[in-house]
Parts: structure tokens; sequence; C-alpha cells
């Protein structure tokens, strides 16, 4: 069994803290996967939050976990190890004196103290710990993104951390990377020979990366506006992806060799500067439009602004200059207000070198290999066969289906659950290295510079669309077109 | 919509005509498949056959027939289509000149004569044909197995019907490939670039053909007896399916070019000689056993004879001297009384080049291609994923079904009334060329020559395995054993 460890939520009373964090704490217990003796410290920064914190997690389970997932007598165990602490993050007062003396009486476990705080007082907080001689050798820091708002910011949080953390004890969380099928993906590209040999530029004709989401704003308004698309979802989540995908094989799969092989990525993206950007990016901005029937107001309208140049949807062709990837483009998008919620990966193969069959057999469509990540994990291999239903030779794509909820049955992703315990057994292979972040937006800066130079304006898109028509050109240029999750098209031959 | 065709079925009172012949022109009728002004001629041996020949029919096809296939409505109009002759096959009777006048009423259609008759008689049959002038430049003449006992029998026949009809009008039928999978087959490795890039020494560590049959004798004792598994199974199917894994791509997927590649695999068949054979066959006789609880008796019970060496098990070692199969070994395997009724081609990719997980990730399985042919057709890929059940990285093979009947609602797999419509349209690309026969031939005979010179004797099996231990001794001395149906194991790494 694994050992029992502390964890201590910062922020407790947050979105992220109730949404995501207790769930997952509470779904580790109920699989018996939180070992006994573990406890879990939430900070609030009032005496009546602290009071309301049980009601306040259990109506949060309640809403988040699905129906079937909560239970009375589990949550009546759960709470027993969950204990909400009085703590302003910003006062060095005896508050922190207090979770010293409670912690201090477990000092040999594992500590995890999770910044589910604002970047802006990571700071402070971690000094605080400091201060209070809450740092033990075995103790872990978990921040998430934001981390900065280009290198130079992100340099100065990471360096802060830096006073009081080691590199091998901060966990910089992705939580994309927690999802059981970016697992998969490793699984599948260096356990399979059909995989581990065709992934290359010799067999890949390109590869596919999009984020869509259907939400708009989401009450981030403040914070979105100053970032944008780019900042907010490509810089972290899109490259994190991109680099699974790319990476040499590491020599073992181990944190260490997995983030020098994810860093040679980041270093190996072809810089964009001036005209670069122009032909290679495409930013949109939602104006009003419609999902499924309803209307939905526009970003500036949901902003309550009357002009903003943020992009809330983003295109790029991207290339990895190394010899795996040479002339194979990565096309990243990601957006708001789209027509879908999804998150795929798409391997798209080259077609046969040469066709056997006469023409009256059929188009061809090449191989391809579809991860999902959302909203199900899922993976897809479509293959061409004989259509079975004709007496003559006419080709078809058929898709052979690995459904993990339907293989796998006791199949229960939960991105958080899996990377609070990976850091509490010390396994950052999911988490990113300091290098990852700086070298991320090292290559995301000149991009951002040069729309602000070229007083670049975003192109408009409906709502409920899959973004500006520009997006679909960048492809249409090179004679490829987007994937659009659910809307299966031909490649004609 | 296709022309019209005459079809002649010599034999039409026999087991092959009632089972099989009449059943696949009956879907082909209910499937709209036959056109209109189609002629069904099947010849009987008496006045009472042809009187009866109608209920008989029917009772044939409601008694191979699926239930719901046969209808009272539909078989009301295909008999109309349905004329039964009296004929004696070696009497150039007036009964020929009947047939004569008949046809000729209709004298510029296809017409095919189906040989459902002993290949004794397949030469008369022909002179017959011949001199009652029933032989158009529109004739085809389709046979089936066994053509010969030896390259030189067999060249004989082929000579004698190569007196009356052109190489292009001769249609040997394998009925194996008949079954939509095989051409599906054809369609996986010629136009996916997963396969076609993968399908060579480089990539793949061996192949399995089983054709196991769980039957004994069924009444074919006097033939059986002289022929044994490798003259009635091994020269024809498995060699035919050997031959369409193992060809180079045509140029185009045409009777004459899969033809020509499927004979240069024929002529690149390592040959065994001598003690080769000793070393790469194992021949098998079974003795009394059980199948599902049932008491089986052995051969000699079933043939009534206190002696035989006749093998009614043979597995063997073949290897393709080319370059792209150089040291890939091809393992056949046919018997009767087996454990289960099946028969797979199997294609075993090599194991990954390197192992990046550490070994606490559990065993590796090489990726396997498994294409099924019965008892049910489909197409099976087997690959390594993350188990997902699993926080740890636990690696666990998983399959990618590509299950016909689940994909394309309508398939009904006939591989009787696809030959025969293939022959009606001149489509002769999953037939046998006679240099097919001569090849296939000339390779099995110095190995029934080692066996007779040795004295070799079948090694004994119980009715109802997978046949004598030394079959398991042939993959197990180079550290592979045999799929097995219904019977998975793991590769322990």
């Amino acid at each position: 069994m694994k050992e029992a460890f502390d964890i201590v939520i910062f922020g407790g009373g947050g979105d992220l803290a109730l949404r995501k964090l207790v769930p997952a704490l509470y779904r580790a217990f109920r699989d018996g996967q939180l070992p006994a003796g573990t406890r879990i410290f939430t900070s609030c920064r009032s005496a009546e939050e602290v009071a309301g914190y049980h009601d306040k997690a259990a109506l949060a389970l309640q809403q988040y976990l699905r129906p079937e997932e909560f239970s009375v007598e589990v949550w009546a165990e759960f709470q027993t190890l969950l204990q909400s602490l009085l703590l302003d993050i910003s006062k060095l007062d005896n508050h922190w004196q207090s979770l010293r003396e409670i912690m201090d009486q477990e000092a040999d476990k594992t500590r995890i103290f999770y910044l589910s705080i604002p970047p802006t007082i990571f700071g402070v907080c971690c000094k605080h710990l400091s201060e209070a001689q809450l740092i033990t050798p075995k103790s872990r820091l978990v921040v998430e993104k934001p981390l900065g708002y280009n290198a130079s910011s992100a340099e100065a949080i990471n360096t802060e951390i830096a006073s009081y953390f080691d590199e091998k004890s901060i966990y910089r969380v992705d939580h994309y990377l927690g999802k059981e099928t970016v697992q998969n993906l490793m699984a599948l590209r260096f356990t399979n020979i059909i995989f581990g040999q065709m992934w290359d530029a010799k067999y890949i004709d390109h590869v596919q990366i999009s984020i869509s989401e259907t939400v708009g704003l989401e009450g981030r308004s403040g914070f979105y506006n100053e970032a944008g698309a780019l900042r907010d979802m490509v810089q972290n989540h899109l490259l994190q992806l991109l680099c699974l995908v790319a990476m040499e094989s590491p020599n073992k799969m181990n944190s260490k060799n997995i983030q020098e092989e994810k860093i040679k990525v980041l270093q190996a993206l072809r810089p964009m500067t001036g005209d670069d950007v122009a032909k290679n990016t495409v930013r949109g901005q939602y104006v009003a439009g419609s999902y499924h029937g309803d209307l939905l107001p526009g970003y500036l309208e949901e902003l309550n602004c009357s002009e903003s140049k943020t992009e809330t949807f983003v295109a790029l062709r991207v290339h990895v200059d190394n010899w795996r990837w040479a002339q194979v483009p990565f096309y990243l998008r990601t957006g708001k207000r789209m027509k879908a919620r999804c998150a795929e990966i798409i391997i798209q193969f080259k077609d046969v070198a040469h066709r056997v069959y006469e023409d009256a057999a059929g188009p061809l469509t090449a191989n391809r290999l579809v991860i999902r990540l959302q909203p199900e994990e899922s993976i897809q291999l479509t293959m061409m066969t004989k259509n079975m239903e004709t007496m003559e030779m006419e080709l078809q794509p058929a898709t052979l289906n690995l459904n993990f909820s339907d293989t796998y049955k006791r199949f229960n992703s939960d991105a958080y659950k899996r990377l609070i315990l990976d850091a509490a057994e010390d396994n950052s292979s999911l988490f990113i290295h300091r290098d990852e972040v700086t070298s991320a937006w090292q290559w995301i800066d000149p991009i951002i510079e040069a729309w602000e130079k070229t007083g670049d304006t975003p192109h408009l898109y409906r709502a409920g669309t899959w973004g500006p028509d520009e997006s679909d050109q960048l492809l249409a240029s090179e004679g490829r077109y987007w994937f659009n999750a659910g809307e299966e098209k031909k490649i004609e031959s």
C-alpha cells in the first residue's frame, strides 16, 4: 500500500477546489486509493466559510460528481479526512502556526501544498509556508496555469517559487495531461510496432490538435480579455499535447526523460516572426450566433465593452524542425463558442503510394488515428475495407473503435485524481518542467508581438460555428481541411 | 444491369449442387443479382431424378439455407428458372442434342458449364460438350478440386480440358477465395498504408494459416484415405491463402496480374526434400476422443480398417524465398476432428524494438492481425493499450474489431454465389490458373515422396484436440505457439 500523505488546498473555497479537487479526492477515497491516515486541509478566508465548509463540499460533490457516484455513506467517512482551516494567505499570523502544529503531529508524511489561488499570491504563500517552517524535505508544491503572461512574467513566478522549493518538488499541472487517454497515446506510440514505426514524416501527412469549447467567457472576462486564446490555451494545453505527439521515444518512461523529450520538441518549434505570423496564424472573435437553436451573445456583449482585439479563437500552422517531422504541419486550433465541445488529436497518415484498384472501386481515405480526450475519451483508427454489402469491389472506410468505457468497464477517468495521486507518489511524468514553461513562452511571445505590431484584428465568426473562414483557408491552401467532431467527410481520391 | 446467362450444372443431383450451388443461385436470385432471362439447367442421371428434382431442390434449400432465407414466394419464382434434364455424361446420346436445342434458342448468351462431377469424367464431359457443339465463344468451364493427385495427374486433367476450352475460359474454383474476407484481406493490404508498409520481413514475425475441421470422414472415406490432409487441403486452400498473404502488390487488381503474383509466390516456396521434410512437417491421425462431451471414434474405426498411414492432420513450416519474406516462417495447419471449426490467417507482427516502460508495466504482446474466414468472417487487430482501470501504467492488449456482420448490416457472404456470378461476368481474379495448380503440386509432391520413402507414420492425436504434440513442438522449437481459436494466451515479455 502507498504511504499516507497530507494535502493542503490553498483557496479551498474556490471554484477549482470545489469543482475538481475535492471531487477528485472523494473519488480517490471511494476507490480505495487514499492510503489510510491521509489528511486533507482546505484553507478558508473566514470563520463562516470554515464553519460551512463541509456542507459546501457535500453540495459541490452532489453537483459535480455523476449522480450515482455520490453516496451518503462514503461521504460520511470521507468528511472525517477533511478539515477546513482559517487562513489569510497574505498575513503570517498564528493560523499558520496552528497549521504547522497539526501537520507536525505527523511530520514525516509527504506534504502536498496545492495552490488553488491566483499566481499573484504564489510568492507570498510560499514565503509564509517557509517562514512558518511548514516546508519539509518531503513537501511538494502543486501549481496551475496561468503561469505568467509572457516569458518574463512566467520566469518571475518560477524564480519566486524556486526560492522555496526545488524544481523536483514543484508540480506544474496541465489537466489535459492527466487524462487516461494521454497515457494511452504514449502506450500506443511506444508499445505497438504498427504505430511506433509509422510515426514520422515518411508516413504521416499532418497532425491536427483541436480543443473547442462551446462556452463563452463564464465570468472570466477580465482575465480572459487580457490573455486571449493563444495565451490561455495554446501556450499550455495545445503545446503540451503537441509535445506528446511529436516527442522522440524517451529511453525510459520516467519523468526526467519525458520532460527532456518534451523540451526538445518545444525548442524545435519553428519560430514565427513578422510575415510568418500573418501566414501561419488566424485569430478570431465571436459575434452573436446560436447554439442548438438558442441565441448567443457576441464576445463584446458578454464583455460589456465596445471594443476588444482579444482573440477568442486561434488557429496555427506549426512546424517541428527536426528529422522526424520535416514537412509535416501540425495544425492547432482552439476557440470559445464553437459548434461542439471537443478535444481531439488527429494523426492523418499519408495516402498509399499506388492505387491498385481501378477508379470504379471508390475513393480512398488514408488511414487516420483519432485520439479523443473530450467529451468522452476514445481512440479510433480509420481503415479502408471492401464494402461487404456489394458484390463489386467497392472500397469503403471503416472505423476500428477503442472506446474505453466499452473495453474497460470500470473506466472512470478523473484527471485531477490521477495528478494529485501522482504528486503524492512523487511521479512527475505528467507534470511540466520549468524549462517547458519558458520554452513555450519563448515561442509564443514573438507571435503576440507580431500581432500587436501589425495591429492585427481578429476575424469575426458567429458563435456556434467552427471559427472564421480564414481558419478553413489556412488548411485549404494546402489541400487539407479540419476534421470537425461529428462531421465526417470523405477525402475524394 | 448485367447480361443474362445460362448455367448448366453437371451432377445436378449431387451433394455439392444441392448443398452449395442451388442455394447460391437461389440467393443470387433473391438478391436481384441474377439478370432476367438467366436459365439454370441441372443434369440428372434418371427420369425419376428429373421428375423429383424440384422437390429435392426445395428440400435442400430448406435444409441448407438459414430458416429466414427460404420463402415460398421466392422459391415459386426461382423454380421457373430451374430446369432439370436427363443426361448420361458418359454417353453421347440424343439428350445432349436436346440440351443443345434448348441452349441454342438463346445462342448468344454466356454459357457456364459447371462440372460438379468427379474429375475422372471431366474429359468425357468436355468431349461430349464439344461434339454436341455446345461450346460457343462465350462458354466457360467451371471445375473444382480435386484437380489431380499429384503434378502429373493434375497436368493430365488440365491438358484434357484444355483441348476444349482456352485457359481464359476455364474457372478453377477454390471456395475459400470466394469469401468476402479474402477480398478484404487484399483491400486491407493494398489500400491502407499502415498495413501496406508493414507487410514484410522487417515488421512481420511469422504468419499462421489454420483450417481446422471438427468433422471426420463424412462418407468420403475411400477418396480421403487415398489423399490425406496435405493433398486434400494444403495443396489448394492453404497454399492459396498463403499466396494472397504473401504476394507482391499487383500493378492493377485484375485477374491476370493477381494470378501472376500468386504463381510467383508458389514458385518461391522453398522446396522440401529428405531431411527438410522430417524437420518441417508433422503428420497426425486421430484416435478416439470426444467433442463437447460426445465420444468420437478414431480414424481407423471410421474407416473400418485396421491400418492406414493417411494423415488426417498436417502442420508445416514453410518459407517463401524472396526479399519480402526472408526469415519469416509461414506455419500452415489443417486437420479433421479438431477442437474447433475455424479458418484463420494470423499475421503476427514483431515486437517493438525497445521497451520504454519498466517491467512493472506488464508484459507486451506484439501487434497481431487476425483474419477469420470461418465460422464467421471477421478482422481483428490486437494492440497494446494502457489498462484504463488502473492508476498505474499497466499495459494490456486490446482488440480492435471489424466484425462484418456488425459493420455491414446486409452482409451475407456466400462464396459460391460470388464465384458463380464472377464467372458469369468473366472476372477470374478469384479463380486459379493452371500454372498455379502445377506449381502447387510440384512443391507438394516431394513432401509426399519423402514421407513414403522414410515410411513416415502419422503421430496420433485424440479426436477433439488441436492435433499431435509434435505440432506444438514445431513452433515451440522456435519460441512460438499456435493461436488456437477461442483460446487466448498472452505472450510473456
